[in-house]
């Protein structure tokens, strides 16, 4: 049998107005008159049906999150963190990964508003999605630059890769590669700043920047393949900054297998210094990214542009440095 | 302005209702009546609006999962696999983590009821919880028993605590230490047969079983507080399986701190093998759940119990080993 407000309202001794008030956060009650609608609703096991409330309400406590993958440590960390908040704002999480494959992403975006979610968080962008341009949804970008009016949250890239590139020269390392995702796999990413203060130093310092593709869709294998490329093609490289701690960890172990001593012969910085990194592969030396503090910011901003759809501004965390072993 | 279905009709040069028949895919149609409709839907960027569509239908096509984390290895791979096997059917997944705290979890639950999904795949079970006692709300678990209605996608987790025990002993350790979940924290979990194993090894080959718990709740300073300890009470300890590899990570940098040599005075075997951990910790030998078939068989069995409730099993995969270096 299902339990309905009328039930509840007889149960509290109350009107159905009543409990609708209370429900709805409406009107001025008494704390007595809260509590015992919300004993009678406990006794009842009484669930108010939220897809009714919400085409009442014009809204639906729903965020939707887009993001290329969960799986890496940066993004498992970054959405945890995000749906966490939100949790807490009274807000539930609608997932999934875009791949950055422009067609999944639009699908999903599509499907998204067509749930009617109340805003985007948004870490993945694949040029070309109108669904974007939507001036009535609220959406907070990750590290991406969606369009000219969503406001980016992002830790400061170009100070991270001059600190990578500044502290391997200062160890004494002077043929540097950087890797980086290919510079037209997303709008202009701001991940391109790492490979711009890369080159900016090693010019700086006189030496020659050699810079590597490595696509993040490539499978396992191609990636493997392209980082022991780089040790074949230059076998007196003696520093890497990897834009990533993924691809960092797997340079780690093909530089461990083709004997390189490290950090004597070849120092490694990464970047992201998600928590699970820090746990798994405490070695790795690498640029820490204030993941919890960015949700946490990004999740804010939502709310706000949520109630006045002007709100929003660009914002940039500094960077850490995680002291591993491999510099 | 808002596109409304008469919009499409009038595009498409049909009638509402046809317009309507083909949205909700009833009755017969011709391809040709089909693709006039698309396509109007198509040029005007016409989104059915889910929410009305679902008051009618009595299906929301969002599905809720529940697990205790999304950023350990396993559970990230999990819920992306699952998540994309859910897309590829037209479901939209609606996520939260645990953190295996009974309150969140029992809150989380009653939200995603209210949310009124069309099903669960829950991998996170506190016990106690009176909503998974719903016989109208199809559920799965995955690696655990919510109560005895509801089918286990599991790995054969007492093989895989045989194969990593087998495999150390076999190598030539013999005080091989083990740690897991304390007991009472899941309902009767399935991977503290893990634990059943390991002791079921070490007795039948005459060696003293020892078995540590590792809550998975406590910070990442306080497991490691643990290991360290094992460490103290047991010097001469040869060989450990853990059961998980984010904890055998650490036991990994713990020993190698330490001055173990490993494999050769120290061997180590983890449980969970996620794609991530095979990429980023090469050399940690492991056992490995097939964690993609997992969530497919999952989403498969949820999507026929959500047709027909009465339909379910319990089902259980056979795990592999991956040949790191560390045994």
């Amino acid at each position: 049998m299902t339990v309905k407000i009328d039930d509840v309202a007889k149960l509290a001794g109350v009107s159905k107005t009543t409990v609708s008030r209370v429900l709805n956060k409406r009107g001025s009650l008494s704390e007595k008159t809260i509590k015992k609608v919300y004993d009678a609703m406990d006794e009842l096991n009484y669930r108010p049906n939220v897809i009714a409330r919400q085409l009442f309400k014009q809204e639906t406590k729903l965020i939707g999150l887009i993001f290329p993958t969960v799986t890496s440590p940066f993004f498992g960390q970054l959405i945890s963190s995000i749906q966490k908040q939100l949790f807490n704002q009274g807000y539930r999480v609608l997932i999934g990964d875009s791949k950055n494959d422009s067609r999944i992403e639009r699908k999903y975006l599509q499907e998204l508003l067509a749930h009617q979610v109340d805003g985007l968080i948004v870490g993945s962008h694949n040029s070309g999605i109108d669904e974007y341009n939507n001036p009535n949804m609220p959406i907070v970008a990750i590290d991406r630059r969606v369009n000219d009016d969503i406001p980016i949250i992002s830790s400061n890239n170009y100070m991270g890769g001059l600190m990578a590139t500044e502290l391997l020269i200062k160890k004494g390392a002077r043929k540097i590669i950087h890797t980086n995702d290919p510079k037209n796999l997303v709008g202009p990413p701001q991940n391109q700043e790492r490979k711009r203060a890369y080159v900016d130093s090693m010019i700086e310092h006189g030496l020659t920047p050699i810079v590597y593709s490595i696509d993040y869709n490539f499978s396992d294998s191609k990636k493997r393949q392209i980082i022991e490329k780089i040790f074949q093609e230059h076998p007196d490289v003696d520093g890497m900054f990897v834009s990533n701690d993924v691809d960092a960890c797997r340079v780690l172990n093909v530089a461990r297998h083709l004997g390189y001593k490290i950090p004597e012969d070849f120092k490694l910085v990464g970047f992201d210094g998600a928590d699970l990194t820090k746990i798994t592969v405490p070695d790795l030396t690498t640029i820490v990214q204030p993941i919890d503090k960015m949700a946490e910011y990004a999740v804010d901003m939502l709310i706000k542009r949520i109630k006045t759809p002007s709100y929003g501004h660009d914002k940039m965390f500094p960077v850490g440095l995680w002291n591993g072993e491999t510099v």
